[in-house]
């Protein structure tokens, strides 16, 4: 058993890691911690996890920390940068689920976040957690930066294409929509029952974070000699707490050469046993993912004509953060990788 | 006061074209025939008309609608059409709210509704009730063809631009969602609240019926020496009642030479009584049109690259049915435009 | 045309009467305040406005609300004591639809409020604005208390049973249920989407700030000699925006004297215009009523045992506050009693 | 590993028990049945089972089900009764969902459910599988007939107070709300999103089948010389998927003489592995037991008068179904009482 904290455990990505971790053969956690909420009992927040979590929240001792063999950081952007240089030397691997780490051009997480990093030498040290992509760095990483939700499904949709070179890869468009449990559990108007449900929008079309990170993740698995991706990005907001589907459209290159996209990507991932290609024919949809770890791919060609799409679904909290960090921490630490992780999503 | 006919008013276009038709001041609901519920009152089957209106469902007479001054048809595809012989020599001028005459090309129409046409002569005399394209036709039109949901919201989302050749007609890609209602009052599995509740996904991305009705109305907005429209459009399910959401994608023919968007979209609108352009940096939402016939429209260029960005909602059973079809009523019989329809969308 | 002003206009009440005043033949909204959105336009929060109203949020101003001829607080309790005694000279009448003049007796009032009345001499003044009880004294009421929203149908269900003294007073039981906007528009952990969405719970078990209202509110149409009312009431949250349902319980006197139930009810409400009784057999549901100021009754003694179930549904923004408001302001200026007010609900 | 077969497994039941039994350490499923859907792999109905479950629907075939060891019947109710004389031969030891087995009255059973019961002789054979009240005779059952959801939710609410006579039996009024999965998997119009979403009803006021077997679960519990219990019983539609409340209230026989309730609830349920007694001043809320097994309860004297209310919340799929099912087969089978069902609520 190794022992693991948390750092900002009041969020629904920290409950989302308790209702993993709890039940993880090899895993016992041992610290939770919230500046806000140090002294409550976590199931006293999260009446789900009476019987299963018997922790306190406390306040966030770096001393403590540095003794647990993981480290989950579950809080927002801006907090894990400034407490890493204390931890860096600890016997702690370090799992950061907030954007801080996730973005190599320090300047260019400056601009989209608006403020400066806290350690920008540390930077460089982070291993970008998609295990698709980069599973044998994720072994000996030290400080994993776990993907965002929208960048893990929309990555995954477009992978097999982007690294086999058959798209524009100038005109890639990804129309995303996102649960409402993306926002965090922030107690904002925006974020009212009253406000979102029974309804459905499009924001941050003129930008948004997440962004920058799909671009370096489908720069870095182009081959030599493609033009570098760009992508028109427009998240929604569902009036739903958990899911993330993405709508992939892409042009393709050489429309009289097409493989055969199915077999393309269920070859590409045949050994992940997070990603499940559906039989042609079958369209994902959010809830055969609610819960589970798992991301649903279908690939269609509309009227054989040149623009594809990809669907893919996942659950954020789960493949978009928790699950995908407990899937990290597998890998990092030599478990099963599918260890603690192997959940029948909730349907219906 | 004009006599007005429903047929086929147990679904919930017919509900909605009572709960409007019921206040407009010059109009008087005669006759709402269902085959399956005559004899039954109509306020029993939707309780929110108690009080409102005192009509039965009868059964459809050839004699007593044509007696009427307008029918509306609410009825699935493939009716309407096998009962327009007998009624295009009567003094009713009809408004189908079906699929049966809007697509002109009756061998097309055929291919994607798979079957053969009850009507096909009659396919030419009928008018393709947009009013923000075809008002003056609407006016003397005997027969008229209401849009589908996802046409309305499509075309007049992308409209401004097409007209004036202003980006790439080949490579448009519409991604729309559509409140559940869409789907009619069927009794199928796929409908259940079980099975689509906290849910969302795509359906019908080889191939929507809608596709070739869209590409028919942007077709016919084009200026000469445009290249022909083509669309790849995927249909979304969202877990809610109403509403319907088009994110429009576009890119730009030439880049360096972009008028502005934003006054190019409120001079096009200007005097349309129900479409509204948001303000600059304004996106829109479904509720702000819950119930009412606006169709809320903004536009974006994100990062100032090439491709821009429509968003476009409606209420998918008034703006997208039954509204649009009381607005084309309006028109044909001289009535204010806005007629009954000068209604405030629900919110919250 | 009578002119209105809205003091607290940002919450949901206060939108909720500008849709419906907006419509109304015989009254202007000149004056709508907020002291935290002052300058900012109304149709700029409330986007389904957008072409209805033009109105800016200003500073509550006494002089210029005193010039009005009618003034609706739309303002959580605490506020409307606080500037009623500067206005009660003025030609203003006042319709307040928060809690504080709701409860004749004070120290009752501030016991269940927490805090001291600020205008204690006052309340004797307010009439209670439950017009299917008090229309009399509402024509030509200075100050208006407009009733709760559980008060309201709770109230209506219970009043034939009560006035009749068929039932035991002392052991009635209201089991109710609200959509989520009766909370307000406050930015709450509590209210968020993700807390209260596709989940049901009590609230305000141990005791409601509406209890005492309704108490009051039936022992006033008590005959002389029936035991006082007490009542246990259990509110509820439900997912979703609007509608309040309650479920009444009530012990018969004499089992074996029973009228004709469903006759009583018919003949109680049968000249109000807002009081709808269900053809028996019939259950309500509260998206019947969604949007619309109607309540909906039905009355079922199950297994002719001593126990009778009243079911009552109403729109908690609309028959539960602004709706009941200007159903109010109608019968003080002598309007049509459904002027503005004559809508069918949103339904599907 | 013994081996279990799911009789009539499309439903919501039978998918959720394999969503618990594709986990369980000591079960393999090896037999579906479905007659609609022979053929059919079950992971094409719920993709949530890909890579979990490798079964394919078959016929019902009484010699295949006779060489399981335990079989579970997720049909409506008259299909295990016509099926069981076939079975009470065979080794396979019978776990029955449906409705069939669980009202020893005969002549009861057939008034409520309207038809002849097809094995009346074998009524008397079969145990009510409510764990709490029943384990020992569970042990050793031949035939469960597993609880309905509303009487699990009620049944372990109210036990306490009818086992000590602490309260009134005759006037017991238990106002249930369900998720809307109760219904099953129909393709009626009363389940289709767009009728029971955005709302909330009372339905079954004058009589629901639940009724019956809650009075007897009930009576069996009283202590000698207690008055028969007789309950008013009100169930609601939730416009959500999973989910019951049960707001449970009693009028105390001796409200001089109450003991302490919170105590008596703790010690009652102490060692109880499936029902968790809240700490005083909490209250239960559907969320905090989805997708598990565990029934949440709360205990209220509001304003210290006679009435006391109890809240109790289940999942009706799990607890109220499938995972009382498992629960009672761990039993039988004298396996851990949680094995396959230690599993956190999905929540947020």
């Amino acid at each position: 058993m190794i022992k693991a904290a948390i750092v900002g455990g009041t969020g629904y990505t920290g409950v989302e890691l308790l209702r993993l971790l709890s039940k993880h053969p090899q895993v016992e956690v041992t610290v939770i911690t919230s500046r806000a909420e140090a002294g409550t009992k976590v199931a006293d927040m999260y009446p789900n996890l009476r019987g299963h979590i018997d922790l306190v929240f406390t306040e966030p001792d770096v001393a403590v920390l540095g003794e647990c063999d993981v480290i989950f950081f579950a809080t927002p952007h801006g907090v894990a940068q400034n407490m890493m240089s204390g931890l860096m030397n600890t016997k702690a691997r370090i799992i950061d689920l907030s954007a801080d780490f996730r973005i190599r051009d320090v300047p260019l997480w400056e601009k989209w976040y608006n403020q400066p990093h806290g350690a920008p030498d540390l930077v460089a040290q982070a291993v970008y957690g998609l295990p698709e992509v980069n599973r044998e760095a994720i072994r000996t990483a030290k400080l994993v930066a776990c993907p965002g939700c929208y960048p893990t499904a929309t990555q995954l949709g477009y992978l097999p294409l982007i690294e086999n070179n058959l798209v524009d890869p100038t005109r890639l468009i990804a129309n995303a929509a996102s649960g409402a449990s993306g926002a965090g559990r922030q107690a904002k108007i925006d974020n009212l029952l009253m406000e979102i449900s029974d309804s459905f929008k499009a924001y941050g079309v003129a930008g948004h974070r997440h962004l920058p990170e799909i671009e370096q993740g489908l720069r870095d698995v182009q081959p030599a000699g493609a033009a570098p991706v760009a992508l028109t990005f427009v998240p929604h907001l569902l009036p739903i707490i958990r899911g993330i589907h993405a709508t992939l459209y892409a042009t393709l290159l050489d429309a009289n050469k097409v493989p055969d996209l199915q077999a393309l990507y269920e070859a590409r991932y045949a050994n992940e046993p997070f990603v499940d290609v559906l039989p042609a024919g079958n369209l994902p949809q959010t809830r055969s993912v609610k819960g589970s770890n798992v991301c649903r791919i279908a690939i269609v060609r509309p009227q054989q004509r040149d623009t594809v799409v990809v669907l893919s679904v996942i659950d954020n909290l789960t493949k978009g953060a928790s699950g995908q960090a407990i899937q990290n921490m597998n890998i990092m630490f030599g478990f099963e990788e599918t260890a603690g992780l192997d959940v029948v999503a909730l349907m219906p």
